[in-house]
C-alpha cells in the first residue's frame, strides 16, 4: 500500500525533475541565442573561428604526411603554439604578432646560444652562476622595458617571446652543435607556424583592421551628425514627448558610444600600421590622422552630451524658445549635414567641398543667432526661465567650431591619403544661408584646447 | 702633397664622426632618461622586473639541482612558459592567469586524452580523419566563444590555453599509458610554474590591483574636486590671465584624464575579483560599485569639460558676472568640498556625514543662485554678452546633481564594504549656507541618464 505521503513525494520529485528540465532547456536556449547574437553582430567572427580550426588541421595534416619535415616530433608543439596565439581576427594583429614572434625568436635564440656557450667556458659550477646572472639580467631588463608605453604598443608580444626564448635556450641541457641545430629547427617551426597563420588570415576572407578603423571613424562622425540633424526638431518641438517616443528616437543616443571610444581607436591604429596595401589603403596610409579626427569627434561628443540634457528637462517655455528657433535649427541642421558629408567623404574616400559649404552655412546661422541675441529677444522674461535656452544657444555656437575643426581634419586626411575628387557625392544642393546683413563673417571663438 | 680638397674631406669626416658621436650620446641620454622616468612614475615596476628575473632563476636552480624532479628534461619549458606568461604586475592578473592556465590545461588535457583514445579505435586512416574533425570542432567552437564579452573578460586566456592543450594532446604521436603519463607530467610542471609565479607575486612586495582601483577612483573624484574648488576664484577673477599663469594651474586640467578612464577601470575591476582578502579588502569586496562611482564621476567630468571652456574665452563682462559671483562660488566650492570629503572617505575607508552637509550647502547655494536669477540681475544688459555667464550658472546647477549622485554612490559603497565610522575625518567645520528664505529646498532636476 502506498501512503499518501510517498505519493506526494513522488509527485514532488516528478515536479522537481520537470522543473529542472525546464530550467536547463531555458538556459540552453539562452546560450544558443547568445551564440547566435555574437555571430549576427559580426559574421566575420564565425569565419574567423573556421579559419583557426582550418589552420590547426592544416598543421596536423602537414605533420602527419611529412613527419620527417620537422626535426623531431616534439617540434610540432611550436607550430601549434604559434598558430593558436598568432592567428587573430584581423590581418594587422596577425602580422604584428607573427612578425614579433619570428624576430624575437631569432634574436633571443642567437643571444641565448651565445650566452650558453659563454657560460659553458666557465666550468660546471661557473655555468650555473653565469646562467643565473644572464637569465636574471635579461628577464629583468626586458620586463622593465615592457612598461614603456611606446614599445608596449607595438612590441609587447615580441618582448615576452624574447624573454621566453632566451630562457629556454640558455637553460637547455644540450650544448654546442646540438643546441644550434635545435635552435635552428625551432625557429624554422615557428616561421612555418607564423606563415601558415598569416596565409590563412590574409587569403581566406581577410579582416582588415585599418578598414575597420576607417569605417569606425566615419561611423562616429555620422552618429554625431544624426544627433545634430535631429536636435533642432526635437528641441523646438512644442508637444510633450511620451516616454515611448523617447525610446524610439535611437538617433539621439547613438553618440554616447563615441564618448568612450578612445582606447579602441588607439589600439586599432597601432595594429593598422602593420597591414600591407589592401583595397584603397596604401601601406603608409595616414592612420594617425584618424586618431586626430577621432579626438576632435570626441570633444564634439562631450558638448553634445551637455546639449542632450536640455532635450529632456527644464525647457524654457516655447514662447521664448521660439524666438531663437530658426537660427538654432539652422545651426544644428547645417552642422549635422556638414558632418554627414564629411563622414560620406571618408566612407567613399573622395574629396568634396560640400562639407565646407555646410560649415559656412552653419557659421552664418551662428552669426544670425548672435545677431538675434543682441536684440535682447527675451526682454521682460524671467531670467531663470530663459537660461536653458541661452545655454543651448551657447553650446550650439561652440559646436559649430568643433564641426569646422572635424571637417578641416577630414579634409587634411583627404589630401594626406590622396582621395580622388568626388563625381557626385550627394544629389541635394546646398542652400546658402545668408547672414543678417548679407555678408559672411568669420567666427572668432577659440575652444579651449 | 695633400690637396685642399682631401683636407676638407678629412675635416668633413671628422666633423661627421663627431656629429655622430654627439647624436648617439644624445640618444643614449634620452633612453636613460626615459628608463628613469618609467621607474620614477611607478617604482613598483622596478620591483616587478626583479621579481620576474627571480622567478626564472628559481626555476633554473630547481631544475639544476633536482633534474629528476621533472619527468624528462624537456618539461622545463612548460614551467618557464608558465612563469613568463603568468607572472604579471598585479596579484589579480597573476592569480587570474594562473587559475585559467591550470584549469584549462587540466580540462583540455583530459578531453584530449579521451579524444585521442577514441580516434585510435578507428584504425590508422580513421584516426587521421577523426583527429582532424575533433581538432577542427574544438578549435572552432572555443575560438567563437572567445568573442562573448562576458567570457572574454574573465576567461580569455584560459580559452586560448584550452585550444592549445587540446591540440597538443590530440596531435601527439604517443598513445595509451605513455600519453597519460606525459599529460600528467606537463600538468604538474604547469602547476609548479603557476605556483612559483603566484608565490613570488603574492609574497614579495605584492601589487594589489584592487587597491589600485580603489585609489584610482578616489583620485578621480579628487581631481574633479580640485577643479570645482578652484573654478569659482578662477572664473570670477577680474584680472586677465597670462599664459604662464594658465600653465601653472595644473589643477584645472587634471580632470581630463577622468574623461577616458572607462576601459582601464573596467579591466581593473575584472582582475580585482580574483584577489583574496588583503589589507582592508575582503574577498568579495563590492568592486562593481567602484565602476558605478567611476561612471558617475565621468558624467560629472563631461559637464566640467563643458564648464572649462568658459574659463578661457568669451567671458561676460565682470560687471554682470559679479552679480552671480557669490552663489556660483559657493556652489563650486561646496561641490568641490563634498567630492573631496567623499574621496577622503574612500581613501581612509571610513563612513562620514561631512560630504552630505557639503552637498546640502551646495544645494542651498544652487537655490540661492536660482533666486538671484529670478530677480533678473542682468536687466538691461546685452543678451549676447550675458549668455556665457548664464551658461556657467546652468552648468553649475547641473553639476550639483552630479555631485550629489557621486556622494550617494560613495555612501552606498561605504555600507556595502562595511566602512567603519570616521573618528575625525577632517578638522574643518562645515558652515551651513542658508537658503534665501531660510528653508531647505529639494532640487528637482533630473539628469538625462
Amino acid at each position: 500500500m502506498v501512503s499518501p505521503n510517498v505519493e506526494s513525494t513522488t509527485a514532488d520529485s516528478t515536479y522537481t525533475f520537470r522543473n529542472l528540465v525546464k530550467k536547463s532547456w531555458a538556459k540552453l536556449v539562452k546560450v544558443i541565442n547568445m551564440v547566435k547574437e555574437i555571430g549576427q553582430d559580426d559574421p566575420r567572427r564565425v569565419i574567423h573561428s573556421f579559419k583557426v580550426g582550418l589552420a590547426l588541421v592544416l598543421i596536423y595534416i602537414l605533420h602527419h604526411f611529412r613527419p620527417s619535415f620537422y626535426g623531431f616530433g616534439d617540434n610540432i608543439i611550436w607550430a601549434v603554439l604559434t598558430v593558436v596565439i598568432v592567428l587573430e581576427l584581423s590581418v594587422g594583429a596577425t602580422l604584428g604578432k607573427g612578425f614579433n614572434r619570428m624576430l624575437a625568436t631569432g634574436l633571443a635564440g642567437a643571444l641565448g646560444v651565445a650566452s650558453n656557450e659563454l657560460a659553458t667556458l666557465c666550468g660546471d659550477k661557473g655555468k650555473v652562476v653565469m646562467t643565473s646572472i644572464f637569465v636574471f639580467v635579461i628577464a629583468e631588463r626586458v620586463t622593465f622595458m615592457r612598461f614603456s608605453p611606446k614599445l608596449k604598443a607595438r612590441y609587447d608580444y615580441g618582448m615576452i617571446i624574447f624573454i621566453l626564448t632566451f630562457c629556454l635556450v640558455s637553460l637547455s641541457d644540450v650544448t654546442g652543435h646540438e643546441l644550434l641545430e635545435m635552435a635552428y629547427e625551432r625557429l624554422l617551426t615557428i616561421i612555418i607556424g607564423s606563415c601558415i597563420a598569416i596565409t590563412v588570415c590574409v587569403f581566406i576572407f581577410p579582416v582588415w583592421i585599418g578598414e575597420d578603423l576607417h569605417n569606425k571613424i566615419a561611423g562616429n562622425i555620422e552618429k554625431l551628425a544624426d544627433f545634430l540633424e535631429g536636435f533642432g526638431d526635437e528641441y523646438f518641438n512644442n508637444s510633450e514627448n511620451t516616454e515611448v517616443a523617447e525610446n524610439e528616437k535611437q538617433f539621439l543616443h547613438k553618440y554616447k558610444s563615441v564618448l568612450s571610444s578612445k582606447t579602441s581607436e588607439e589600439t586599432m591604429a597601432v595594429l593598422a600600421r602593420w597591414e600591407p596595401r589592401h583595397g584603397k589603403f596604401r601601406f603608409r596610409h595616414p592612420w594617425k590622422q584618424y586618431l586626430k579626427i577621432g579626438n576632435l569627434a570626441r570633444i564634439c561628443a562631450y558638448k553634445i552630451e551637455a546639449l542632450s540634457l536640455y532635450l529632456i528637462n527644464s525647457k524654457t517655455p516655447y514662447e521664448f524658445r521660439s524666438r531663437i528657433q530658426e537660427s538654432c535649427t539652422n545651426i544644428s541642421l547645417e552642422s549635422g549635414k556638414a558632418l554627414k558629408e564629411s563622414s560620406l567623404m571618408i566612407k567613399k574616400m573622395c574629396k568634396s567641398s560640400t562639407p565646407n559649404s555646410h560649415v559656412l552655412n552653419a557659421k552664418n546661422a551662428a552669426e544670425c543667432l548672435k545677431a538675434v541675441l543682441r536684440t535682447n529677444p527675451w526682454e521682460g522674461a524671467d531670467h531663470f526661465e530663459i537660461i536653458p535656452a541661452s545655454t543651448v544657444a551657447s553650446l550650439l555656437i561652440d559646436i559649430v567650431i568643433c564641426v569646422e575643426q572635424i571637417c578641416e581634419a577630414v579634409e587634411e586626411l583627404a589630401s594626406l591619403a590622396n582621395f580622388v575628387p568626388c563625381q557626385l557625392l550627394h544629389r541635394g544642393t546646398v542652400q546658402p544661408i545668408s547672414d543678417s546683413d548679407g555678408s559672411v563673417h568669420v567666427v572668432n571663438v577659440n575652444i579651449g584646447e
